[in-house]
C-alpha cells in the first residue's frame, strides 16, 4: 500500500510539474535545453528499473519463461469467453476457468501440482458435503432450511478454521482446506436460491477441470521448472558457498590486511553472503521438499525423488554452517595473533582449509553429477593435513612454566592418571579462547570494566581458536560426507568413477 | 492428498468391516464380548485426536477464539443471501462477500489488514486498468476488440507475473499483485459480454466492501490478536529459551550422568529444545514484523510499533544461539576432561553461567515488562563471574615445558615482543581446540585413520574449549544488551526501576 501512494504521489508530481512546465515555463525551458532536476530523477529511476529488470531476468531466465506461460495460458483460456463458439458451450462459468489459471500456476511443477490437487481435493470433499446438507435442508421448510444452512456454516466454518491450526494440515493441506471452505460456503449459499443447484456446480467444475488441465500441461510439459531440481542446485551452491567462505576465511585471516572489526560491516562481507544462505536456508529447504513430494518422478534413475534426504542433508550443512560463523567470528577480533607467530602456522592451516575446501567442492560436484563419491580418497588428504598442522603445532614452543609448576598442583589432579594427562597437556600449545579477545573489543565500548577482565587473557588465543574451529569443521565435515553418501544410495547416484566427471 | 486418500481408504475399511462383522461374525462378536481389533485402533485413534484438538485448544486459546469468529463472520455475511429483504437488495453478488471473508480474515489484526489492503488495492487498480482498456475497446469493431483484450491479457498477464519475482514486492504485496491480475482479467473478460459492466463491478465492489468491513471488525476489534504482541512474546520466549540452554549445558557438563554422544539423540534433547525456536526464528520473525507495520498501533505509548527493531534483535539472538550450538556441542564428545579436572572449574564455570541466565531472565523480563533495565547492573556480576574465573584459570596447573624450552623457539618469535607475549602465554592453561575430540568420535567409524591422526591431541581438551565458549558467549551478550538498549529507546519502554517490575 506504502509502496501504491508512494508511486501514485510520484506520478502525480510528475504530471503536476509537467503540467506547470508547458504552460508557463515551456520557454524558458526549451531555452535552457537543461532537463529538470525531477526528469533527470526520472529517468534515473527508469534506468534503475530497467536494470533491476534486466538483472532478475538474467539471475534466472525461467523467470521470464515462467511469465511468458502465464500470459499464454490466460490468454488460451479467455478463448473460451471471446470465441463465439466456445462461449456458447460454456457461458458465463469461463470465469472460473481464468480464476484457476490466475491462482493455480505456480513456478514449479510441485507447486502447481500441490495447488491444483489441494483444490481439487477440496472442491469435491466440500461439494459433497454441501450437496448432503441441501439435501437434508431440502426436506424440509423454508425456514428450517434457512436456520439450518447458517448453523451448518457456523459449525463448519469454525471445525475448518480450526483444523488449519493441526500442524499437519497446515503444513500440507493448508489450501486445499481453504477451498473447501469456500467451495462449501458457495454451494450451500447458493442452493438456497438456484433450484438447479447440480447444473450449476456441473459447469463450474467443468471450467476448473479445464483450467487446472492448462495448468498442467504448461507447468509439466512445456519447459518445466522442477521443485526437486532446484533443491538439488540449492544443495550444490550451499556447499559451495561454504567451501568459497571457508577459503576465503583463511585467506584473509593469514592474509595482511587489517581485520574488519565492526559487526554491522560483515553483514555485506563475501564471507558471509557465502554462507548466509545456509544459516537460514530451513525453510526453503521444507518448501521446496514439500513441492518436490508431489512431483512425478522426472528421470527414470530412481523410484522417488528423496526429498527428505534432502532436508536431512540441508540440516547438517546448517551445523556445518554454525562452524563457519564461529569461524569468520575469528576473523573480527580486534586484538590479533602477532603476524610472525601467524605465518608459523599458515601453512598448515592453509593446507588444511584448501584440502577442506576441496573436499567439499568434491562432494559439490558429485551430487551435481549424480555420481557416488569415495570417502576414502576425500578424507585421505584431509588427514595428512591434519596430521601436518598436529606437527606443526608440536614443533612450536611450549607453553612454559608460571609461577606454579606441575608439582605444585592441587592434590585433585594427583588422583587422576596424571602422566596421561600431562601428556595430552604437552601437545597443547597456543590453543585457547577464541571468545576472549572478542570480550575485549565488543566490551569495550559499554562495559569498560569487562575489558580490563579480559585484558588478563592473551593476545595471542586468536590463531589458537583458530586451529581449533578449524580441527572442528573438520569434524562436522565427516557428518556432511556422511549424508551425502546416504543421499547418493537413496538416489541411486551412478557408480563411483575414478578421476570423476567433469565438475 | 495421500491424507485424504488414506482417511478414505480408512473409513472404507472400518465400514466394510463393521459391515462384515454384522452380516456374519455378529454373534460370535457379541458372545465374545471382546472388542475387535480393528474398533480398538479406531478408539485408539479418535483417543489421540481428541487429544491433540486439546493440546492445539490449550497451548493457544486463541486458536479457539478465532474460529469461532471465522464461523461467526461467516454465518452474518451469509445472512445477506438467507435474508429475503437483504438478498433483494444485494442478489447473487452476495458470494463475493462470502468469498473475501474466507480469504482475508486472518488469525492476527495485521495479516487480515495486510490481505485486506493489498486486495482492496489490487481490486481498485485493477478495475480502473481494466476500464481504461475497455474503453478503447469499445471504440472500434467486435473482432478488434476481442484481438485487443486477448492481446492486453497476454501483455498484463505475463508482466505481471514478472513483476511478482521482484523481491521487495514479493515480500510485501504478493498478494495484491495476484489479485490485481485476477481482478484485471474478470472485468476484461465481462467487459466482452456483459454491456452494463459498471453496475456488476459496482455491486461487487459494494459486496467485497462489506466482506472486508465485517473481517476489519472481526480482527481488530472483537477479541484481536497483535502480530505486534505475537513478536513481542516471541521475542521473549526465545531469550528465555536461551537462557535455560545455558543453564542445563553448564549442569549437564558438570553433573556426574554419562556425555549423550549421540547426534541423533539431542535432537530430542530438552537443551536443544530450548535454542531451536533462536536459529530457524527469521521467517517467523519477518513475518510477523510484516504484518505488525501493518497494524495500527494498540498502545499510546509510542507512535509506531518497532518492528524492525524486534527483526534487528532477533538477528543478534540468533548470533547468540550459534553460541549456544558450540557449547551443546561440548556435550557430545566421547572424550571428557577427567572429573576431578572438570570440579577445578565447576564453581567458577556454573558461577558465570548461572549470571549469564539472570542475565538473559532479567532482559526478558525488562522487555516483557515495557521497562528499561540497567546494563551496568547486568554486567557488574559478569564482570566479577569472570574475574573469578580468570582467577581460577591462573590459580591451576600451568601447562608444562615440552622438549622445546621458550629459549629455543625458532627466530620468527624473538622478533616480537616476546616478552609480552609470553606473559598472554602464561595465562593460557587448558585452553584448547574444543573439535578435536569430536574429529575422534565421529570419525571413528568411518575414517579410521583421521582417528589416529586425532588421538595425539588431547583428553583435557574440552574442559577448555568449554571454557573458551562460555567467554565466547559474554561477548555475545554484550550485542544481545545492547539490542535490547536499542529496542527499549525506540519502543519508548518505562523508565528503568531497583528491583523491577514482579517478572
Amino acid at each position: 500500500m506504502k509502496g501504491v501512494i508512494c508511486c501514485l504521489k510520484y506520478i502525480s508530481s510528475v504530471v503536476v510539474n509537467k503540467f506547470v512546465i508547458e504552460k508557463s515555463d515551456m520557454t524558458i525551458y526549451c531555452l535552457n535545453k537543461k532537463p529538470h532536476p525531477l526528469m533527470e530523477k526520472m529517468k534515473a529511476y527508469l534506468g534503475s528499473l530497467c536494470r533491476e529488470i534486466w538483472k532478475i531476468g538474467r539471475d534466472d531466465p525461467r523467470r521470464i519463461i515462467h511469465s511468458l506461460k502465464v500470459g499464454f495460458s490466460l490468454t488460451s483460456v479467455s478463448l473460451l469467453y471471446l470465441m463465439e463458439p466456445l462461449f456458447k458451450g460454456v457461458g458465463q462459468n469461463a470465469i472460473w476457468a481464468v480464476m484457476t489459471v490466475v491462482v493455480v500456476l505456480e513456478f514449479t511443477a510441485g507447486a502447481t501440482l500441490c495447488k491444483g490437487l489441494n483444490r481439487g481435493f477440496g472442491t469435491l470433499l466440500a461439494a459433497s458435503l454441501a450437496f448432503l446438507f441441501e439435501f437434508i435442508a431440502r426436506e424440509h421448510g423454508n425456514v428450517f432450511s434457512a436456520v439450518f444452512i447458517g448453523a451448518s456454516i457456523f459449525v463448519i466454518g469454525t471445525s475448518t478454521t480450526f483444523l488449519r491450526f493441526f500442524p499437519k494440515i497446515k503444513k500440507n493441506y493448508d489450501y486445499g482446506v481453504l477451498v473447501f471452505l469456500l467451495t462449501f460456503n458457495l454451494i450451500t449459499i447458493s442452493s438456497y436460491r438456484v433450484d438447479d443447484i447440480l447444473k450449476l456446480a456441473k459447469g463450474r467444475t467443468y471450467m476448473i477441470g479445464i483450467g487446472s488441465g492448462i495448468c498442467v500441461v504448461m507447468s509439466l510439459f512445456i519447459f518445466p521448472n522442477w521443485s526437486g531440481e532446484d533443491l538439488h542446485n540449492h544443495t550444490i551452491s550451499k556447499i559451495e558457498g561454504l567451501a568459497i567462505s571457508i577459503q576465503a576465511c583463511v585467506t584473509k585471516y593469514f592474509g595482511d590486511e587489517e581485520p574488519n572489526s565492526e559487526i554491522d560491516e560483515t553483514m555485506e562481507d563475501p564471507i558471509y553472503e557465502n554462507y548466509k544462505a545456509v544459516l537460514d536456508s530451513k525453510s526453503i529447504d521444507e518448501t521446496l521438499a514439500r513441492h518436490a513430494s508431489w512431483e512425478p518422478r522426472n528421470t527414470w534413475q530412481c523410484h522417488k525423488f528423496p526429498c527428505q534426504q534432502y532436508v536431512k542433508l540441508g540440516g547438517v550443512l546448517r551445523h556445518f554452517g554454525y562452524g563457519v560463523v564461529a569461524l569468520h567470528g575469528s576473523l573480527q577480533t580486534e586484538i590479533r595473533t602477532p603476524r610472525s607467530v601467524r605465518l608459523l602456522f599458515k601453512e598448515s592451516c592453509t593446507h588444511l582449509a584448501s584440502e577442506v575446501t576441496k573436499a567439499l567442492m568434491t562432494l559439490a560436484g558429485s551430487i551435481k553429477n549424480r555420481r557416488h563419491c569415495s570417502p576414502e580418497l576425500l578424507t585421505e588428504p584431509i588427514r595428512q593435513a591434519l596430521q601436518d598442522l598436529d606437527t606443526t603445532l608440536k614443533s612450536q614452543p611450549r607453553l612454559f612454566l608460571g609461577p606454579n609448576s606441575p608439582f605444585n598442583t592441587p592434590k585433585m589432579l594427583a588422583t587422576t592418571s596424571r602422566q596421561k594427562f600431562e601428556h595430552h597437556l604437552s601437545n597443547m600449545n597456543t590453543d585457547s579462547p577464541k571468545g576472549v579477545s572478542d570480550v575485549k573489543k565488543v566490551l569495550r565500548p559499554s562495559l569498560s570494566k569487562l575489558a580490563i577482565t579480559s585484558l588478563e587473557f592473551s593476545e595471542a588465543l586468536p590463531i589458537a581458536a583458530f586451529v581449533a574451529l578449524m580441527v572442528e569443521l573438520v569434524a562436522r565435515l565427516d557428518f556432511v560426507i556422511e549424508e551425502v553418501e546416504n543421499l547418493a544410495k537413496v538416489a541411486c547416484f551412478k557408480e563411483f568413477k575414478e578421476g570423476g566427471d567433469v565438475v
